[in-house]
């Protein structure tokens, strides 16, 4: 836990996210806010030597981060009659308080112990004595943020990136409305389920009166790999998957798939990128009763060591003609793409069962790309996937990622310059 | 990974567990089963130095065992038409992919990839390559499983416990009936919530035609320690609860509070132990506007050390009468309830949020107990705890957990002996 006094910048939240943490609490709330940025009583007690991604920096944290163990994923919907000042205030203090956690400390200076008795704690505090765990936390913006049905409520109309559409329907989409899309979006990824849980949970109390939780989602045991280092896991279908992703350190790669260009325009998106989110569930039990050989031609992957069945190890790249053309890997694979590429970091989840003992599990999947058009080509083109008898899409979001905010400065600055 | 050879009973599943892996697959699965118990292809690959909790002992393990990080608890019921053939031969299979998947390895000998390419695959594979991961498995005997409306299903009647009874009512129940109960349960823990979750998959798949999954639960960042050296954890009011837990290395507790003795009866629960299983909504976004001042005094206990609010440290045993009559630690105390204390290992969880944006979230909380009526004593003195504001029991069983099963052995044999 280093560099934390230039970690935030120095200020604190502002009268309405001390509001949105000590809402009931009464008139005491206000006196809580100090200002200033003071270490000491914020500290968590107890941590230890530890992963910490800066939040501040060129790119947002979390997308060519090493893949953590854990997400917890929401989306929330503004207030109605929210204005441009509510949401640029709560923009930043959003980004103080994802400044602070992502350095190991709590939401605000005298976080869950060290305020008054007479109010509401600013930290929830079940985070207290646990380390960073390597939280990252990343925002993004949806296409109803710029206009809706309520028309222009922020003033950023004419800002909207042209490709920020909803994304089009898919053959096969089984979506939930309830569980798909939102005004804004915040993927939490952390070694520690709990901190990634405390960091939506206190995020969204800070949005109080200004944005509401949509929807959220958790998920576990990362299904890509981002750094060469790190083994390609496996998803609940039991094969490895995301083999050829984009690796963090491969910078061309993520210039010409990934970041948004200041010649793609808008400005204000330059060194972002843009964010699909689709929950896949799959048919656990219908796929458990396929054949291996079925399943290894399907994905066309050999399951034991994850190798095209084309021949060679896992990274050996597929002979895309000696795999069955509706195989999972030649429809994906960019050389029957035109070279698309994308960055995936999707989870496994499971949410119970159904009534028919049936688990409720599957893939979320979280994907950045430099244009929407990759995601929409690639997954036009899995139409045919064999693999989709086993699957269904039932939830589904777009967001643009702005860069990173810098020291000082919040997440989406330039969106309102 | 060591001791394989010995982990587990030298034989494979029953015809009808490999039926259940291979359903769907026709005659194929049959040939499957070979028999014998072959190291080898069914070993995971990759696999690292790691915590092994061996399935064979004295008691189960999953009850003193260190609480690990992560929770999948299913509870099962008998199909109809089952017999006692049925529930004999089910915990056999149970027992020997038990012992197999808490030594690190797949829960066959011919495992994910193993088999021919001509049937389902025995594992489902999303484990391969991770290490054992300090998995424990513990099964239980619901009162159901008894006796139901189908009368003596399983000719074990006359063998209930009599204190195996489904709980009474308290004061405030809000339970879901497709939340509660179970003929069977399974406890999983492990380290890495994808090897826990490919624990109860892969039980429930060996069940198929003799039991269903009724109802699961996931949990998170336990909230319990049960030795000396782990820190107590946060609940998800951020306070530290549990201190007082009965600890692994106190054997003169654990046989007055835990293990049923051979004087209890029945005999073949000796060894053993009542579990209790409550999901415990918590009211966070309420909570969370509460006083600082005002949750010390319901809890008792200052929420940064944990110390008890009559002074000392967090390990000092509380002075009763300098607490809130109606604080949580002073009715939940030995002190208070005649000596009477329960082994806990609950969890946090968090299943997402409701159209409100409320996070769906809270304790689900797990006591061992060497009568049923060390927690209904403790519950029903709870009824005046301050903390009920904030909570709702929403789901909740009852369990005889049987002695641990010898080498060779399977779970609760002494039952049918």
């Amino acid at each position: 836990m280093t560099g934390e006094e230039g970690a935030a910048p120095r200020r604190g939240l502002s009268r309405r996210g001390l509001l949105g943490l000590a809402a009931g609490g009464g008139a005491a709330a206000v006196v809580l806010a100090g200002g200033g940025f003071a270490l000491g009583a914020g500290q968590r007690q107890g941590a230890v030597a530890d992963v910490v991604h800066p939040f501040f920096g060129v790119h947002q944290s979390g997308i060519t981060t090493p893949v953590q163990e854990h997400l917890h994923f929401a989306a929330f919907d503004m207030m109605p009659r929210s204005d441009r000042d509510d949401l640029i205030e709560l923009l930043k203090d959003w980004s103080y308080a994802a400044s602070r956690m992502t350095a190991g400390l709590e939401v605000s200076a005298t976080g869950a112990v060290g305020g008054p008795a007479e109010a509401p704690p600013d930290d929830t505090g079940e985070a207290l004595g646990l380390p960073a765990s390597a939280l990252s936390i990343t925002f993004g913006f949806g296409p109803t943020l710029f206009e809706d049905e309520g028309g222009d409520r922020y003033g950023i109309r004419d800002r909207r990136p042209p490709k920020l559409e909803r994304l089009p329907a898919f053959l096969g989409d089984d979506l939930d409305p309830a569980q798909s899309g939102g005004d804004l979006c915040i993927q939490v990824c952390a070694d520690d389920q709990q901190v990634a849980v405390h960091a939506i949970r206190n995020l969204s109390r800070i949005a109080f009166g200004r944005a509401k939780l949509r929807w959220s989602q958790l998920g576990f045991g990362k299904t890509s790999r981002t750094t060469a280092d790190q083994q390609t896991p496996r998803n609940l279908f039991g094969f490895k998957d995301g083999t050829a992703n984009i690796l963090a350190d491969d910078a061309a790669a993520l210039d010409e798939h990934v970041w948004v260009a200041e010649e793609d325009g808008p400005t204000w998106l330059a060194g972002g990128s843009y964010l699909v989110a689709r929950r896949i569930a799959m048919l656990i039990e219908t796929w458990d009763r396929v054949q291996l050989g079925e399943q290894e031609r399907i994905f066309g992957r050999d399951k034991r060591e994850g190798a095209p069945l084309s021949g060679g190890t896992e990274q050996t790249a597929p002979k895309l003609a000696g795999l069955d053309a509706h195989s999972h890997v030649r429809l994906a694979n960019p050389g029957s793409n035109g070279g698309t590429r994308i960055l995936r970091r999707g989870f496994n989840y499971v949410g119970g069962n159904n009534s028919l003992g049936r688990l409720d599990a599957g893939l979320f999947f979280l994907a950045y790309q430099r244009d929407p058009a990759q995601f929409i080509d690639l997954q036009r083109r899995l139409s045919t996937d064999l693999l989709n008898e086993y699957i269904r899409h039932t939830g589904s979001g777009i967001w643009a990622i702005p860069a990173g905010a810098a020291e000082g400065g919040y997440v989406g600055q330039a969106l309102f310059a």
